[in-house]
């Protein structure tokens, strides 16, 4: 699945399905956009004048109630009609193809969609056979991609650390097998220069070496988190282990956990972050979590104003 | 049911339960006001004036995305405040009674309702039984009426046909037993004076002489499609038949099916409608419902054009 | 749990958790507020413009859809932005703590929480760990509170009654140990100087002192509502009761329930209440339900009205 299924024939984004081959400049006036929305992430009048008229319909095949939420409030405050469409509760239940659904949603007005589904690369699926005036935003797909959260956790590192990435260390650390979260951060970081990225988890909990192309392994944690800027925590997601590889989260947390002793390693101005929902005492701890170096609920801020700018970029002219 | 309970003393729609008796001109008037608004579909300042400060609920008592999705986009275009109240997870399971969960949303202020219920009648039932001020409009009561759809299935054979209903010739095939859509849509091409009505369908399920009053009745359907102008197919609803009555999903297409070589037998710009949604391979082929002679699509886009019309109707001086 | 938490250090009201030790001037100046709010319950121009912008968030740890609609239509016709989060089938399944839900949902620009629990208590604590800007109102917790039930009821008996309480007889009646309603009107009634507060329920669904403070309580009903000015009734909440515990329905209805012959012992003008929704049969009859004397209706309008002007006082300058 590569980025180029986003750009329209001119170059300019036509949806945002993944953060890979996403040119760099393209990713930086997005960023510059949503630092400029954040002052204004709650709407304003001209703002909410934007795009009225508009719909935007969050079409989930997979609950999530935090992303959809985030993308509703960002729609909102730009003025759009939005319609939750719970695709596991609905029509598909009785035998419609996703992709019919889409077309009727299409019928209806629809003009951006924010798509969830279980399966990697359905979502690139549905935007490449939609009409030609729909916009599709990834909002996840398996393990294939996450790129507003890539992102809004962009925009939080710069925003701590400056727009030159290259003398950044940044750690992604705990289940990035299954993690589309990390799939669209390295994207990301690689896009940006990001000066050393470092990947730490347990084996099992790794990913191929195509995701980990140009980045440093680390089995052990301490040693992935020494000297770092960054350190971005994964959820552990039991939920999509198979019994019996559900490693004992006791063991988790002290091998693979970042609590205060581990974030001393650090850089002192080192930042913490994670995707949430967290896993308190088993990936992060609780003081970590809460603590001056976490940046995690100004990730969630700065989602609503990422999704602010995505939303624009599609729909601008 | 009849339409009676749809009309105030004066004559004019109060509410809308059932096509069944519906005076041709109110039902012309609908159209032809939807076909107008068609263009405004996504609403427009005025449009969005009109009703603003208004409440519509949508008070479904059985599961439906598709059409309360329509009826929100419908409501919001005409800038009414929307109530989503999903009645299947709410207080009726405290042992509320339905009429008590309708006074209820009344009193907070609710203007329109719309209503879906798994109970031929109840919808009517309900609105018998509402304020003076409440406007009521069926969207889908046990097998009885889905009177919207109706409307939005008359639309779109009168934008491709014309007004004049008297030299079409217009199929309905599958499983009209279980369908409300054929029923709404039996009591609209009456009224409308529509030439020919075939109905087609295995003898199992076919509703009784009442419904099919005034139809030629079909056992092939490659003589029912044959030189028509218009073939409704409907969907094979399993969910509603007793275990054991449910046809082979093989047999079923071989025979009541809608493919490329049966639609050949009809004229050559006849058109095929779905109220959706679709069992693709089941009552309908993919190239069939995708092909150049499908307006499934256009329906849906149609309905929420009919819904605007009659919330319109409904509380329009 | 005492309302100083609902109190800023100014005295001036912060959050809403609960009536107890709310002092009467500030539950005066909400009924006031909320009678006048009545005629324009539905919203109009100048009050759409109240709070346009600002979001307000159903936080629904236990299903809940009257109250919920009562709330989101509230905060609509002040021209809030509102976002629906259902916590029993969210993010707080995937291991995120309630708190967690609250701060990430802040983070998302929320400025007032309308928040149920099912345990006792879990609403002030999250109040009491929100962010200073944050406004909380307890939406029901466990047994513990749902103060604008409380308000609303409150509103109801002054319309009926007039403003000064000292002269009235109120009966409150039920199941009172399982009624989180019961201890707000408890409460709000004490603070108006109810003339006499009457208790009856059976005595396994009799709280214990504490909440009786002041009450007159009453084994046999119809001794409790002779010369009674309203009569409160409860929602017995089979829910809420173990196995075995659960009285008959008749019986219950006999001991217990309000028919005519009943409500015939009380004052000729006195009035009948529920909070909904109605058990008809088991705690009221139901044409005590829907009779003259019955200001069921009432108090869900009012509901809407109470909950502006709470939302109004939260947020007012």
């Amino acid at each position: 699945m590569t980025a180029d299924h986003s750009l329209a024939a001119d170059g300019r984004l036509r949806h945002l399905l993944s953060l890979d081959g996403l040119p760099a400049p393209i990713l930086t006036a997005l960023l510059e956009r949503a630092d400029a929305l954040r002052g204004h992430a709650r709407g304003g009048t001209a703002l909410r004048r934007s795009f009225a008229g508009r719909t935007l319909c969050t079409l989930f095949f997979e609950a999530s109630t935090r992303t959809r939420s985030s993308f509703q409030l960002a729609a909102t405050r730009l003025g759009m009609d939005v319609l939750g469409f719970d695709a596991s509760t609905s029509s598909t239940k009785k035998g419609e193809t996703a992709l019919d659904t889409l077309r009727t949603l299409e019928a209806m007005g629809v003009d951006v969609f924010v798509i969830r589904h279980a399966d990697d690369g359905a979502v690139a699926a549905l935007a490449a056979a939609a009409a030609p005036g729909t916009r599709v935003i990834n909002a996840g797909d398996g393990r294939n991609a996450h790129p507003t959260q890539g992102l809004l956790d962009m925009l939080t590192l710069r925003r701590a650390k400056g727009p030159d990435f290259s003398r950044l260390t940044v750690v992604i650390a705990g289940d990035v097998k299954h993690s589309r979260v990390a799939r669209s951060d390295l994207h990301a970081l690689r896009a940006l220069g990001c000066g050393e990225i470092r990947v730490c988890g347990p084996a099992n909990l790794l990913p191929g070496p195509d995701v980990l192309q140009g980045c440093r392994v680390f089995a052990d944690f301490d040693e992935a988190v020494a000297g770092a800027d960054a350190v971005m925590m994964l959820r552990l997601q039991r939920e999509r282990m198979e019994e019996g590889l559900v490693p004992s989260l006791e063991g988790y947390f002290r091998d693979y956990g970042l609590d205060a002793r581990r974030l001393a390693l650090a850089k002192p101005d080192a930042i913490v972050m994670h995707p949430g929902p967290m896993n308190r005492g088993v990936e992060i701890a609780g003081d970590v979590a809460d603590g001056p170096q976490s940046r995690v609920l100004e990730q969630v801020g700065n989602g609503v104003a990422v999704r602010m700018a995505v939303i624009e970029a599609l729909l601008g002219d």
